[in-house]
Protein backbone atom coordinates (compact mmCIF):
# COMPACT_ATOMS: atom_id res chain seq x y z
CA UNK A 1 0.00 0.00 0.00
CA UNK A 2 1.15 3.09 -1.23
CA UNK A 3 2.35 5.88 1.94
CA UNK A 4 1.52 9.72 2.50
CA UNK A 5 4.86 11.09 3.48
CA UNK A 6 6.40 14.14 4.14
CA UNK A 7 10.12 14.57 3.34
CA UNK A 8 12.92 17.41 4.32
CA UNK A 9 9.77 19.20 6.33
CA UNK A 10 12.37 21.87 8.23
CA UNK A 11 11.69 23.74 11.08
CA UNK A 12 12.87 25.85 13.32
CA UNK A 13 13.97 25.15 16.93
CA UNK A 14 10.70 26.80 18.22
CA UNK A 15 8.80 24.81 15.61
CA UNK A 16 8.14 27.47 12.30
CA UNK A 17 8.50 26.29 8.32
CA UNK A 18 8.50 29.55 7.56
CA UNK A 19 9.18 33.23 8.62
CA UNK A 20 7.26 36.19 8.03
CA UNK A 21 6.09 38.46 6.26
CA UNK A 22 6.72 35.82 2.77
CA UNK A 23 7.19 38.02 0.16
CA UNK A 24 8.49 37.41 -4.15
CA UNK A 25 11.70 38.98 -2.48
CA UNK A 26 11.87 37.08 0.87
CA UNK A 27 10.11 33.42 -0.33
CA UNK A 28 10.71 32.77 3.71
CA UNK A 29 10.48 35.94 5.02
CA UNK A 30 12.82 36.51 8.34
CA UNK A 31 14.16 32.90 7.98
CA UNK A 32 15.70 33.38 4.86
CA UNK A 33 17.66 30.63 3.86
CA UNK A 34 18.47 29.66 7.46
CA UNK A 35 15.93 26.44 7.59
CA UNK A 36 17.50 25.14 3.82
CA UNK A 37 20.94 25.99 4.37
CA UNK A 38 21.93 22.86 5.76
CA UNK A 39 20.84 21.10 1.98
CA UNK A 40 23.01 22.99 -0.18
CA UNK A 41 25.97 22.78 2.34
CA UNK A 42 25.47 18.72 2.30
CA UNK A 43 25.73 18.96 -2.06
CA UNK A 44 28.71 21.25 -2.03
CA UNK A 45 30.79 20.11 1.02
CA UNK A 46 29.13 17.22 2.49
CA UNK A 47 29.70 13.76 2.68
CA UNK A 48 27.56 11.96 -0.36
CA UNK A 49 26.95 9.54 3.00
CA UNK A 50 26.80 11.79 5.52
CA UNK A 51 23.65 12.18 7.37
CA UNK A 52 22.27 15.41 6.20
CA UNK A 53 22.93 14.18 2.55
CA UNK A 54 20.92 10.67 3.00
CA UNK A 55 18.14 12.27 4.60
CA UNK A 56 18.44 15.79 1.95
CA UNK A 57 18.43 12.81 -1.01
CA UNK A 58 15.23 11.12 -0.23
CA UNK A 59 13.30 14.35 -1.03
CA UNK A 60 11.92 13.10 -4.04
CA UNK A 61 12.82 9.14 -3.91
CA UNK A 62 9.63 7.17 -4.57
CA UNK A 63 6.60 9.84 -4.95
CA UNK A 64 4.08 9.50 -7.44
CA UNK A 65 2.33 12.93 -6.88
CA UNK A 66 2.96 15.92 -4.71
CA UNK A 67 0.13 17.75 -2.29
CA UNK A 68 1.26 21.66 -1.79
CA UNK A 69 -0.57 24.55 -0.37
CA UNK A 70 -1.47 27.70 -1.76
CA UNK A 71 1.70 29.27 0.07
CA UNK A 72 4.11 27.16 -1.09
CA UNK A 73 3.13 27.68 -4.89
CA UNK A 74 3.77 31.78 -4.43
CA UNK A 75 3.63 34.78 -2.67
CA UNK A 76 0.81 36.48 -1.02
CA UNK A 77 -1.39 37.72 -3.78
CA UNK A 78 -0.19 35.15 -6.69
CA UNK A 79 -3.70 34.20 -7.47
CA UNK A 80 -4.18 37.64 -9.01
CA UNK A 81 -1.82 36.97 -11.27
CA UNK A 82 -2.33 35.05 -14.46
CA UNK A 83 0.95 34.83 -15.56
CA UNK A 84 2.47 33.21 -12.29
CA UNK A 85 4.29 29.77 -12.67
CA UNK A 86 5.69 28.84 -9.53
CA UNK A 87 8.55 29.91 -7.80
CA UNK A 88 10.91 26.87 -9.61
CA UNK A 89 11.02 27.99 -13.49
CA UNK A 90 10.07 26.11 -16.18
CA UNK A 91 11.31 22.72 -14.83
CA UNK A 92 9.95 22.34 -11.79
CA UNK A 93 11.55 19.76 -8.50
CA UNK A 94 8.51 17.59 -8.33
CA UNK A 95 8.35 15.95 -11.40
CA UNK A 96 4.69 14.79 -10.86
CA UNK A 97 1.36 15.91 -11.12
CA UNK A 98 1.44 18.15 -8.07
CA UNK A 99 -1.90 19.09 -6.31
CA UNK A 100 -2.06 23.23 -5.44
CA UNK A 101 -4.65 23.59 -2.61
CA UNK A 102 -6.21 26.85 -3.17
CA UNK A 103 -9.23 28.41 -2.54
CA UNK A 104 -8.59 30.17 -5.87
CA UNK A 105 -8.64 27.41 -9.02
CA UNK A 106 -7.29 27.84 -12.11
CA UNK A 107 -6.43 25.74 -15.09
CA UNK A 108 -3.67 22.66 -15.03
CA UNK A 109 -0.87 24.07 -16.04
CA UNK A 110 1.56 21.60 -17.58
CA UNK A 111 5.21 22.05 -17.18
CA UNK A 112 8.45 20.44 -18.18
CA UNK A 113 10.11 17.51 -17.22
CA UNK A 114 6.78 15.96 -16.09
CA UNK A 115 5.47 18.52 -13.24
CA UNK A 116 1.62 19.32 -14.03
CA UNK A 117 -0.10 21.72 -11.68
CA UNK A 118 -3.41 20.96 -10.42
CA UNK A 119 -5.55 23.28 -8.71
CA UNK A 120 -7.80 22.37 -6.06
CA UNK A 121 -10.38 23.46 -3.90
CA UNK A 122 -11.37 20.43 -1.41
CA UNK A 123 -10.92 19.18 1.72
CA UNK A 124 -7.75 16.97 2.35
CA UNK A 125 -8.83 13.94 2.03
CA UNK A 126 -10.71 15.11 -1.26
CA UNK A 127 -7.12 16.32 -2.71
CA UNK A 128 -5.33 13.18 -1.14
CA UNK A 129 -8.02 10.64 -2.88
CA UNK A 130 -6.91 12.82 -6.57
CA UNK A 131 -3.09 12.47 -5.84
CA UNK A 132 -3.19 9.06 -5.03
CA UNK A 133 -5.06 7.98 -7.72
CA UNK A 134 -2.12 10.09 -9.77
CA UNK A 135 0.40 8.44 -7.87
CA UNK A 136 -0.61 4.62 -8.45
CA UNK A 137 1.88 2.08 -7.00
CA UNK A 138 4.27 5.48 -5.73
CA UNK A 139 4.04 7.55 -2.56
CA UNK A 140 2.06 10.65 -2.36
CA UNK A 141 4.70 13.56 -0.69
CA UNK A 142 2.94 16.23 1.59
CA UNK A 143 5.07 19.04 0.54
CA UNK A 144 3.73 21.82 2.65
CA UNK A 145 4.08 24.70 4.12
CA UNK A 146 3.56 24.32 7.91
CA UNK A 147 -0.17 25.14 7.33
CA UNK A 148 -0.99 21.88 4.71
CA UNK A 149 1.37 19.51 6.89
CA UNK A 150 -0.16 19.90 10.12
CA UNK A 151 -3.72 19.96 8.73
CA UNK A 152 -3.18 16.65 7.09
CA UNK A 153 -1.23 15.10 10.34
CA UNK A 154 -4.23 16.44 12.15
CA UNK A 155 -6.65 14.75 9.84
CA UNK A 156 -4.50 11.07 10.41
CA UNK A 157 -3.90 10.98 6.59
CA UNK A 158 -0.11 11.10 6.95
CA UNK A 159 2.25 7.93 7.60
CA UNK A 160 5.65 9.01 8.09
CA UNK A 161 7.26 12.76 8.61
CA UNK A 162 11.07 13.55 8.08
CA UNK A 163 11.08 17.04 9.70
CA UNK A 164 15.21 18.47 10.34
CA UNK A 165 14.83 20.58 12.99
CA UNK A 166 17.61 23.44 12.24
CA UNK A 167 19.19 25.14 15.51
CA UNK A 168 18.33 28.51 15.24
CA UNK A 169 14.96 30.59 16.63
CA UNK A 170 12.37 32.00 14.73
CA UNK A 171 9.45 33.18 17.27
CA UNK A 172 7.33 34.10 14.14
CA UNK A 173 6.17 32.74 10.86
CA UNK A 174 4.11 29.18 10.45
CA UNK A 175 4.33 26.64 13.45
CA UNK A 176 3.98 22.98 12.74
CA UNK A 177 3.42 21.63 15.75
CA UNK A 178 0.25 23.58 16.40
CA UNK A 179 -2.86 21.62 16.80
CA UNK A 180 -0.73 18.61 16.92
CA UNK A 181 -0.80 17.94 20.77
CA UNK A 182 0.07 14.65 21.95
CA UNK A 183 1.46 13.24 18.26
CA UNK A 184 4.47 11.30 20.27
CA UNK A 185 0.73 8.95 21.07
CA UNK A 186 0.04 8.48 17.22
CA UNK A 187 3.77 8.49 16.11
CA UNK A 188 6.57 6.86 17.02
CA UNK A 189 9.75 9.55 17.36
CA UNK A 190 13.34 8.96 16.47
CA UNK A 191 15.62 11.71 15.78
CA UNK A 192 19.96 11.76 15.01
CA UNK A 193 21.97 14.89 14.75
CA UNK A 194 24.02 15.34 12.26
CA UNK A 195 27.80 17.48 12.52
CA UNK A 196 25.94 20.05 10.63
CA UNK A 197 24.00 20.40 14.26
CA UNK A 198 20.70 19.95 12.10
CA UNK A 199 18.74 17.41 14.27
CA UNK A 200 16.64 14.78 11.50
CA UNK A 201 13.57 13.83 13.12
CA UNK A 202 11.73 10.81 11.94
CA UNK A 203 7.82 9.94 12.52
CA UNK A 204 6.34 6.96 12.04
CA UNK A 205 2.66 6.19 12.40
CA UNK A 206 2.05 3.51 14.84
CA UNK A 207 -0.05 0.67 14.13
CA UNK B 1 34.89 33.63 36.53
CA UNK B 2 31.80 31.38 38.36
CA UNK B 3 29.43 31.30 35.32
CA UNK B 4 25.50 31.81 34.94
CA UNK B 5 24.08 28.21 33.85
CA UNK B 6 20.77 26.36 33.28
CA UNK B 7 21.12 23.25 33.44
CA UNK B 8 18.34 20.41 32.34
CA UNK B 9 15.71 23.00 31.66
CA UNK B 10 13.61 20.77 29.64
CA UNK B 11 11.15 21.67 26.84
CA UNK B 12 8.57 19.66 23.78
CA UNK B 13 9.61 19.85 20.46
CA UNK B 14 7.76 22.70 20.69
CA UNK B 15 9.50 24.71 23.00
CA UNK B 16 6.84 24.68 26.53
CA UNK B 17 8.62 24.14 29.94
CA UNK B 18 5.24 23.54 31.53
CA UNK B 19 1.86 22.79 30.28
CA UNK B 20 -1.16 24.56 31.83
CA UNK B 21 -3.00 25.29 34.42
CA UNK B 22 -0.70 24.80 36.99
CA UNK B 23 -1.93 23.90 40.08
CA UNK B 24 -1.20 22.44 43.45
CA UNK B 25 -2.64 19.19 41.65
CA UNK B 26 -1.03 19.44 38.59
CA UNK B 27 2.44 21.41 38.97
CA UNK B 28 3.26 21.27 35.51
CA UNK B 29 -0.19 21.10 34.26
CA UNK B 30 -1.69 19.32 31.24
CA UNK B 31 2.33 18.10 30.76
CA UNK B 32 2.45 16.01 33.48
CA UNK B 33 5.36 14.30 33.97
CA UNK B 34 6.29 14.07 29.92
CA UNK B 35 8.98 16.67 30.16
CA UNK B 36 10.69 14.66 33.13
CA UNK B 37 10.40 11.33 33.05
CA UNK B 38 13.53 10.32 31.31
CA UNK B 39 14.97 11.43 34.34
CA UNK B 40 13.73 9.54 36.49
CA UNK B 41 14.20 6.69 34.42
CA UNK B 42 17.77 7.30 33.65
CA UNK B 43 18.34 6.54 37.19
CA UNK B 44 16.02 3.57 37.34
CA UNK B 45 16.81 1.94 34.64
CA UNK B 46 19.38 3.77 32.72
CA UNK B 47 22.98 2.97 32.08
CA UNK B 48 24.96 5.40 35.02
CA UNK B 49 27.44 6.51 32.24
CA UNK B 50 24.45 7.04 29.69
CA UNK B 51 23.78 10.29 28.31
CA UNK B 52 20.48 10.67 30.43
CA UNK B 53 22.23 10.10 33.27
CA UNK B 54 25.42 11.99 32.82
CA UNK B 55 23.60 14.98 31.80
CA UNK B 56 20.94 14.33 34.63
CA UNK B 57 23.76 13.83 37.15
CA UNK B 58 25.15 17.80 36.04
CA UNK B 59 21.49 19.43 37.47
CA UNK B 60 22.87 20.96 40.66
CA UNK B 61 26.79 20.07 40.11
CA UNK B 62 28.83 23.17 41.00
CA UNK B 63 26.22 25.75 41.97
CA UNK B 64 26.88 28.16 44.69
CA UNK B 65 23.27 29.69 44.57
CA UNK B 66 20.00 29.55 42.34
CA UNK B 67 17.50 31.92 40.93
CA UNK B 68 13.74 30.20 40.31
CA UNK B 69 10.62 32.14 39.20
CA UNK B 70 7.62 32.60 41.37
CA UNK B 71 5.77 30.04 39.58
CA UNK B 72 8.46 27.50 40.07
CA UNK B 73 8.22 27.98 43.62
CA UNK B 74 4.56 27.23 43.83
CA UNK B 75 1.39 27.28 42.10
CA UNK B 76 -1.10 30.20 41.65
CA UNK B 77 -2.20 31.71 44.74
CA UNK B 78 1.01 30.48 47.29
CA UNK B 79 1.83 34.58 47.87
CA UNK B 80 -1.51 34.07 49.83
CA UNK B 81 -0.23 31.39 51.82
CA UNK B 82 1.63 32.06 54.75
CA UNK B 83 2.34 28.21 55.22
CA UNK B 84 3.41 27.54 51.84
CA UNK B 85 7.39 26.39 51.57
CA UNK B 86 8.23 24.93 48.48
CA UNK B 87 7.19 22.22 46.50
CA UNK B 88 10.15 20.31 48.08
CA UNK B 89 9.18 19.40 51.76
CA UNK B 90 11.78 20.59 54.54
CA UNK B 91 14.98 19.10 52.53
CA UNK B 92 14.92 21.17 48.85
CA UNK B 93 17.36 19.83 46.46
CA UNK B 94 18.90 22.89 45.87
CA UNK B 95 21.38 23.09 48.98
CA UNK B 96 22.54 26.68 48.39
CA UNK B 97 20.97 30.12 48.75
CA UNK B 98 18.01 29.83 46.37
CA UNK B 99 16.33 33.76 45.20
CA UNK B 100 12.69 33.59 44.14
CA UNK B 101 12.13 36.67 42.00
CA UNK B 102 8.04 37.56 42.88
CA UNK B 103 6.00 40.67 43.34
CA UNK B 104 5.39 39.86 46.91
CA UNK B 105 8.30 38.67 48.85
CA UNK B 106 8.49 37.47 52.11
CA UNK B 107 10.94 37.22 55.11
CA UNK B 108 13.81 34.26 53.51
CA UNK B 109 12.90 30.98 55.02
CA UNK B 110 15.87 28.50 56.09
CA UNK B 111 15.40 24.94 55.04
CA UNK B 112 17.39 21.94 56.22
CA UNK B 113 20.39 20.90 53.62
CA UNK B 114 21.87 23.98 52.98
CA UNK B 115 18.88 25.35 51.28
CA UNK B 116 17.70 29.11 52.40
CA UNK B 117 15.01 30.92 49.88
CA UNK B 118 15.54 34.74 49.65
CA UNK B 119 12.10 36.21 48.74
CA UNK B 120 13.15 39.51 45.74
CA UNK B 121 11.50 42.07 43.71
CA UNK B 122 14.42 42.83 41.67
CA UNK B 123 15.69 43.41 38.39
CA UNK B 124 17.22 40.08 36.79
CA UNK B 125 20.59 42.01 37.44
CA UNK B 126 19.93 43.16 40.59
CA UNK B 127 18.94 39.80 42.18
CA UNK B 128 21.96 37.76 40.18
CA UNK B 129 23.86 40.68 41.94
CA UNK B 130 22.94 39.19 44.98
CA UNK B 131 22.93 35.72 43.64
CA UNK B 132 26.44 36.18 42.39
CA UNK B 133 28.02 37.33 46.26
CA UNK B 134 26.34 34.36 47.65
CA UNK B 135 27.77 31.45 45.10
CA UNK B 136 31.11 33.27 45.91
CA UNK B 137 33.51 31.28 43.72
CA UNK B 138 30.85 28.36 42.03
CA UNK B 139 28.36 29.37 39.71
CA UNK B 140 24.69 30.29 40.04
CA UNK B 141 21.76 28.54 38.22
CA UNK B 142 18.95 29.74 36.88
CA UNK B 143 16.76 27.40 37.60
CA UNK B 144 13.67 27.63 35.34
CA UNK B 145 10.58 28.32 34.64
CA UNK B 146 10.30 29.55 31.32
CA UNK B 147 9.98 32.78 31.84
CA UNK B 148 12.66 33.32 34.07
CA UNK B 149 15.14 31.68 31.78
CA UNK B 150 14.32 33.21 28.76
CA UNK B 151 14.05 36.27 30.40
CA UNK B 152 17.79 36.06 32.00
CA UNK B 153 18.48 34.84 28.13
CA UNK B 154 17.42 37.96 26.34
CA UNK B 155 19.51 40.21 29.04
CA UNK B 156 22.14 38.64 28.04
CA UNK B 157 22.88 36.93 31.46
CA UNK B 158 23.72 33.22 30.50
CA UNK B 159 26.84 31.88 29.68
CA UNK B 160 25.36 28.43 28.93
CA UNK B 161 22.00 26.13 28.77
CA UNK B 162 21.52 22.73 28.86
CA UNK B 163 17.76 21.93 27.39
CA UNK B 164 16.20 18.51 27.30
CA UNK B 165 14.53 18.47 23.95
CA UNK B 166 11.63 15.50 25.00
CA UNK B 167 9.71 14.39 21.66
CA UNK B 168 6.68 15.76 22.89
CA UNK B 169 4.22 18.24 21.37
CA UNK B 170 2.47 20.32 23.82
CA UNK B 171 1.17 23.13 22.02
CA UNK B 172 0.13 25.37 25.08
CA UNK B 173 1.99 26.26 28.56
CA UNK B 174 4.92 28.41 29.26
CA UNK B 175 7.28 29.23 26.16
CA UNK B 176 10.90 29.31 26.26
CA UNK B 177 11.96 30.16 23.15
CA UNK B 178 9.97 33.39 23.03
CA UNK B 179 11.66 36.42 22.50
CA UNK B 180 14.71 34.78 21.59
CA UNK B 181 14.88 35.51 17.71
CA UNK B 182 18.22 34.74 16.46
CA UNK B 183 19.42 32.78 20.11
CA UNK B 184 21.84 31.19 17.22
CA UNK B 185 24.19 33.65 16.36
CA UNK B 186 24.54 34.90 20.59
CA UNK B 187 25.08 30.75 21.27
CA UNK B 188 27.14 28.13 19.73
CA UNK B 189 24.53 25.19 19.83
CA UNK B 190 25.14 21.43 19.53
CA UNK B 191 22.82 18.53 20.33
CA UNK B 192 23.25 14.64 20.65
CA UNK B 193 20.52 12.35 21.18
CA UNK B 194 20.08 9.80 23.66
CA UNK B 195 18.62 6.43 23.53
CA UNK B 196 15.42 7.31 24.90
CA UNK B 197 14.81 9.82 22.60
CA UNK B 198 15.61 12.57 24.62
CA UNK B 199 17.53 15.61 22.65
CA UNK B 200 20.30 17.36 24.51
CA UNK B 201 20.58 20.94 23.35
CA UNK B 202 23.74 22.25 24.47
CA UNK B 203 24.35 26.37 24.15
CA UNK B 204 27.54 28.17 25.03
CA UNK B 205 27.65 32.20 24.36
CA UNK B 206 29.93 33.05 21.63
CA UNK B 207 32.76 34.85 22.89
N1 LIG C 1 10.33 24.43 5.88
C1 LIG C 1 10.19 23.80 4.73
O1 LIG C 1 10.85 22.78 4.48
C2 LIG C 1 9.17 24.30 3.74
C3 LIG C 1 8.60 23.44 2.79
C4 LIG C 1 7.63 23.96 1.94
C5 LIG C 1 7.24 25.28 2.03
N2 LIG C 1 7.81 26.09 2.95
C6 LIG C 1 7.41 27.51 3.10
O2 LIG C 1 6.22 27.56 3.88
C7 LIG C 1 5.53 28.77 3.56
C8 LIG C 1 4.08 28.46 3.27
O3 LIG C 1 3.53 27.78 4.37
P1 LIG C 1 2.13 28.19 4.98
O4 LIG C 1 1.95 27.35 6.18
O5 LIG C 1 2.11 29.67 5.11
O6 LIG C 1 1.06 27.86 3.84
P2 LIG C 1 0.75 26.60 2.92
O7 LIG C 1 0.55 25.38 3.73
O8 LIG C 1 1.72 26.53 1.78
O9 LIG C 1 -0.62 27.11 2.29
C9 LIG C 1 -1.76 27.28 3.13
C10 LIG C 1 -2.85 27.87 2.26
O10 LIG C 1 -3.22 26.92 1.26
C11 LIG C 1 -4.62 27.06 0.99
N3 LIG C 1 -5.27 25.84 1.39
C12 LIG C 1 -4.85 24.94 2.31
N4 LIG C 1 -5.71 23.94 2.43
C13 LIG C 1 -6.72 24.19 1.56
C14 LIG C 1 -7.89 23.51 1.20
N5 LIG C 1 -8.21 22.32 1.77
N6 LIG C 1 -8.69 24.03 0.27
C15 LIG C 1 -8.37 25.21 -0.33
N7 LIG C 1 -7.25 25.91 -0.03
C16 LIG C 1 -6.45 25.41 0.90
C17 LIG C 1 -5.10 28.23 1.81
O11 LIG C 1 -4.80 29.40 1.05
P3 LIG C 1 -5.82 30.56 0.70
O12 LIG C 1 -6.84 30.59 1.82
O13 LIG C 1 -4.95 31.76 0.62
O14 LIG C 1 -6.42 30.15 -0.64
C18 LIG C 1 -4.14 28.18 2.98
O15 LIG C 1 -4.02 29.40 3.69
C19 LIG C 1 6.24 29.37 2.38
O16 LIG C 1 7.14 30.38 2.86
C20 LIG C 1 7.03 28.20 1.82
O17 LIG C 1 8.15 28.63 1.10
C21 LIG C 1 8.74 25.62 3.83
N1 LIG D 1 10.89 22.22 32.22
C1 LIG D 1 11.63 22.30 33.31
O1 LIG D 1 12.72 21.69 33.37
C2 LIG D 1 11.16 23.17 34.45
C3 LIG D 1 12.08 23.69 35.37
C4 LIG D 1 11.61 24.54 36.35
C5 LIG D 1 10.26 24.83 36.45
N2 LIG D 1 9.39 24.29 35.54
C6 LIG D 1 7.94 24.60 35.59
O2 LIG D 1 7.74 25.86 34.96
C7 LIG D 1 6.52 26.42 35.46
C8 LIG D 1 6.78 27.87 35.85
O3 LIG D 1 7.29 28.57 34.76
P1 LIG D 1 6.73 29.99 34.35
O4 LIG D 1 7.43 30.35 33.12
O5 LIG D 1 5.23 29.93 34.37
O6 LIG D 1 7.10 30.95 35.54
P2 LIG D 1 8.44 31.28 36.39
O7 LIG D 1 9.55 31.66 35.50
O8 LIG D 1 8.68 30.20 37.40
O9 LIG D 1 7.92 32.53 37.19
C9 LIG D 1 7.59 33.72 36.51
C10 LIG D 1 7.03 34.68 37.55
O10 LIG D 1 8.04 35.03 38.48
C11 LIG D 1 7.83 36.38 38.92
N3 LIG D 1 8.97 37.18 38.46
C12 LIG D 1 9.80 36.90 37.40
N4 LIG D 1 10.73 37.86 37.29
C13 LIG D 1 10.50 38.75 38.29
C14 LIG D 1 11.15 39.94 38.71
N5 LIG D 1 12.23 40.40 38.05
N6 LIG D 1 10.66 40.59 39.76
C15 LIG D 1 9.56 40.11 40.42
N7 LIG D 1 8.92 38.99 40.09
C16 LIG D 1 9.39 38.32 39.04
C17 LIG D 1 6.57 36.84 38.27
O11 LIG D 1 5.51 36.39 39.11
P3 LIG D 1 4.33 37.29 39.68
O12 LIG D 1 4.13 38.40 38.66
O13 LIG D 1 3.19 36.31 39.80
O14 LIG D 1 4.81 37.78 41.00
C18 LIG D 1 6.57 36.00 36.99
O15 LIG D 1 5.30 35.89 36.41
C19 LIG D 1 6.09 25.56 36.61
O16 LIG D 1 5.09 24.65 36.15
C20 LIG D 1 7.35 24.82 36.95
O17 LIG D 1 7.09 23.59 37.61
C21 LIG D 1 9.82 23.48 34.54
Amino acid sequence: MPLVRVTNFAVSLDGFGAGEPQSLESPFGHAGMKLHQWRFDSWRDGAPDGIDALYGRQYDVGFGAEIMGAHKFGPPGWQDDPDWRGWWGEDPPFHTPTYVLTHHPRPPMEMEGGTTFHFVDASPEEALELARAAAGDLDVRIGGGATTVRTFVAADLVDHLHVPIVPVVLTRGTQLWEGLEGIEERFHIESVVAPSGVIHLSLTRRR
